[in-house]
């Protein structure tokens, strides 16, 4: 079984057949380092699932870049506020290392909804969980310290800390890497 | 037909039948001013639906009440960030104006799910707005300024700024009274 279906397979049941039509809806797609899946401008046309791999979310505000999330394998992938209402993304999604992803169209996720048995039932709790951690994520960024924010991280992603440069990940707490240093060196201490 | 299976067949395609059973789960509520469809610290337990009436969400922030949103007739009315983990609620709605809604409970909405052959993609459908509106809801409550907040509230809700006490939609800008005032008169000063 794929990773794709045995990931959908944890939310719905899916016959043999219904399985292979969510093999075919899904094709492959495979972005080199630094490559994009989606930039910013554009409009969000797919969502990805990650087979291999780790892409990062950022905006440009005022001329410099700012790192917003994270996804790695076996997580979906897609900035839903612009693929929902089809309007164009504020947020550029770029592979942070060698992604081997499988995407699927707004139009051929229509057709999963409608074709597969529980297909809309799946969408319903993919959207219930990118809801409650979209809006954790956003409450988060406003409202916890750069420390809270790091070990929040690290009890999320504990292998993203090794994977990601560490300038990514103190742009995503909101920081200088000399402040993520500091911070790394007093969470040592404390232990 | 209720006003409840008039915005539901906005969504989803109901046999009479159906209709039958999302009218029995559904049961009535009354809230007189001032009365709570849910108070913080408690597990939010229904999704309501407003015939009549308005609320207010809002939230004890260091010992002092901010007013976040406001749900008017035709709408649902539901903290989802506890409804949907099941978890206790960091803020408390509250009915601003006599109301009477019609509730469902957590396990009558998954009877509601499965029951109705449409339910589920009703239930995407629903909670996708829900993540859209939720997200730039908080966007915008840490990026506009009181004046920009004011005139989106005034769109999007015309006839509120008439029902709601000044000191709600003050609070719900994040500003005091007095200088909701003085947008106002800033903003008739511009027309």
């Amino acid at each position: 079984m794929s990773a794709l279906i045995n990931v959908i397979s944890n939310f719905i049941r899916m016959t043999a057949l219904e399985e292979e039509i969510v093999n075919e809806l899904f094709t492959p797609l495979h972005l080199g380092l630094g490559e994009y899946f989606l930039e910013q401008g554009n409009i969000c046309r797919y969502v990805g699932f990650i087979e291999k791999g780790l892409v990062r979310y950022f905006m440009n505000v005022d001329g410099s870049e700012m790192t917003i999330y994270f996804n790695k394998e076996n997580e979906f992938v897609c900035n839903y506020q612009s693929f929902l209402p089809r309007i164009a993304s504020n947020t550029s999604i770029q592979a942070v290392e060698e992604s081997v992803l499988r995407v699927i169209s707004f139009e051929n996720l229509q057709r999963l909804y409608s074709g597969v048995k529980e297909g809309d039932k799946f969408g319903r709790i993919a959207i219930e969980y990118v809801f409650l951690s979209g809006m954790e994520q956003l409450k988060s960024f406003y409202t916890d310290s750069p420390t809270e924010r790091y070990q929040q991280f690290l009890s999320s992603y504990p292998d993203l800390a090794q994977r990601i440069p560490q300038y990514y990940i103190a742009s995503y707490l909101g920081i200088k890497p000399q402040s993520l240093s500091r911070i790394r060196k007093k969470l040592v201490a404390k232990k």
